[in-house]
């Protein structure tokens, strides 16, 4: 029998052209210049094709977080202790962190899911699918095993059809974990042939000596990983909801590496996706030039959570409110243009 | 007695750099690493700065969007007609425009204001604060006579207040009026020195023909004019919120040259303004560049009515709420930065 995994897979099919050309049609004929504004009118044909209709609107737009915890956090590469996921797990689920705040005022529910946190006790509030108190540190070997990989990336799906079949048409995905820029570096690397040095970033704020630390940190698992797939947590949340043709809005540095590994399995996943911001991290930018996405949002952000995804909710709800609600210069009685 | 746009000039103080003080102190202990949220934590600061307290909420967002004819639409500057200033007028009031379902989409209020709409028809749902059934053609001589500029300034302010008194913390400017691209591109290029050649855009979607028509236009119109101010229709709601220590987001292009107006009558109106865009607009990012202001967001618009500051009342919001909800890290419990 084929696994979750290879289904979600082989679901997924490019979005729907006809309606995306339909959709041009509507946004030319709207009362305003043509193409006048600008990336919203993308934004608004992107989502009608994806989700095969041109009355498609944005339903309970929903922020999936991810947490797991790193090995390689021993590598002082973070300014943080890790005893910090599990506090920041709890302060999201209360509705006081970065994240909670952004999605609330989004209109935005919010999933705090454990995949793989260091800790036994108790979250209230927290998705509990936790593979493994932590990953393995990766600068020594793979940080999972094959199976711990399997089972972190079916959750990954689990949850994206779950928040779909709560109502959801947009998704968002987040991370958290002390040290996640690490290992999220070391995926950009390994897929995109972009030299450590180049991608590397001070995540929460480290100082030269940890920066050092952290590049040789991703040079070593690279070495040691060589040719394996490093962490994707949130990797299949992207599959999983394009594979139900509901597009997802990734975050920053962290989601971007992981959306990064989700093309490469799987191209034609890229209609789904929208990239929400160009993060202030390393050679995010670059990342995401590479694989042809053009952020978003332009504002510094550096905070992961699904903060920038939150952020971007407003947008795409913004293109395709354009696209169901303005009137066409027929509809409103108004001049066309003269050339 | 001194006249309304007298005592609101003298009313206009900077902001409260105590209280910009004491929000930074804020965002730096709330649960995320130091400056991580980016441009969002510099408009928590300045909003807060400009209210005068940590605690001021963004409270009923408004978008005042000032319409005009222009007499220089007679000289082929433009894709459409005059009439659609009228059709549009309508069209927004009614609810079909671009700035309308954005500021729906903000959870805005909207006012459609007639400062000099060519029609004695009346308009349903548009504000009549008609000061001339459209200006003059500013390349024969002046716009309007320096009584009617008073008067529409006026007009701007009084919308300000107006606003203000129904319960409004941040307003948004918006414009409206066939060939108004024109005389701001003059406004850019006498405030500024920027030559007409590089301010100049295609607005609407000009031909060659039509642009070589428009910077002539525009030309004319400096050296006619030498010295004088023209048409700034709504520099003054700019100005009337700025008295009022409300802050105001400006649109793009055309709301751009009434803020570079109402900033070289006074220069400490800068702190209670938002720039929401970089307009695809001819030369708007060099002359925002040229008053130091980096707009919120790069999408490519170029519609005008108030969409960009309707779609940045949300980023303020954000911003905003980041400060007033988001947990520091001894009210989560979290542990602070190693290094």
């Amino acid at each position: 029998m084929e696994s979750l995994f290879e289904r979600t897979l082989a679901a997924i099919k490019p979005s729907d052209k006809e309606v995306e050309k339909a959709a041009w049609k509507r946004l030319d004929n709207l009362t305003k210049p043509r193409g006048s504004l600008g990336r919203l009118e993308e934004l608004a044909a992107q989502y009608a094709a994806a989700r095969g209709s041109l009355k498609a609107a944005v339903e309970k737009p929903c922020v999936l977080v991810f947490g797991a915890d790193h090995g390689v956090a021993v590598q002082n590469v973070s300014a943080f202790p890790q005893a910090v996921t599990v506090q920041m797990a709890a302060n999201i689920a209360a509705g006081g962190a970065g994240v909670s705040v952004l999605a609330r005022h989004a209109g935005a529910s919010l999933r705090m899911v454990d995949v793989g946190i260091a800790t036994d006790a108790p979250m209230p509030g927290v998705v509990n699918r936790k593979v493994a108190k932590g990953s393995a540190d990766f600068t020594l070997g793979p940080a999972m095993t094959q199976e711990q990989c399997r089972q972190a990336l079916e959750a990954g799906i689990e949850e994206a059809q779950d928040a779909i079949a709560a109502g959801s048409t947009l998704l968002g995905t987040g991370d958290l974990g002390i040290a996640n820029t690490t290992p999220s570096a070391a995926l950009y690397s390994a897929y995109l042939g972009i030299d450590p040095e180049e991608i590397v970033g001070r995540g929460t704020g480290i100082d030269d000596a940890r920066m050092k630390s952290k590049v040789e940190a991703v040079r070593c698992a690279l070495a040691v990983n060589a040719g394996a797939l490093n962490d994707p947590f949130d990797t299949l949340a992207a599959l999983g909801a394009a594979a139900k043709r509901v597009p997802i809005v990734i975050d920053g540095f962290i989601s971007g590496a992981a959306a990064v590994a989700a093309l490469k399995l799987k191209p034609e996943a890229m209609d789904y996706c929208f990239f929400s911001h160009a993060s202030a991290e390393g050679g995010h930018k670059k990342a995401m030039n590479a694989i042809g996405a053009c952020p978003l949002l332009g504002l510094g952000l550096r905070l992961g959570e699904g903060t920038g995804a939150a952020l971007a909710f407003n947008l795409v709800q913004a293109g395709n409110k354009i696209l169901l609600e303005m009137a066409s210069f027929d509809e409103a009685g108004v001049s066309g243009s003269e050339v």
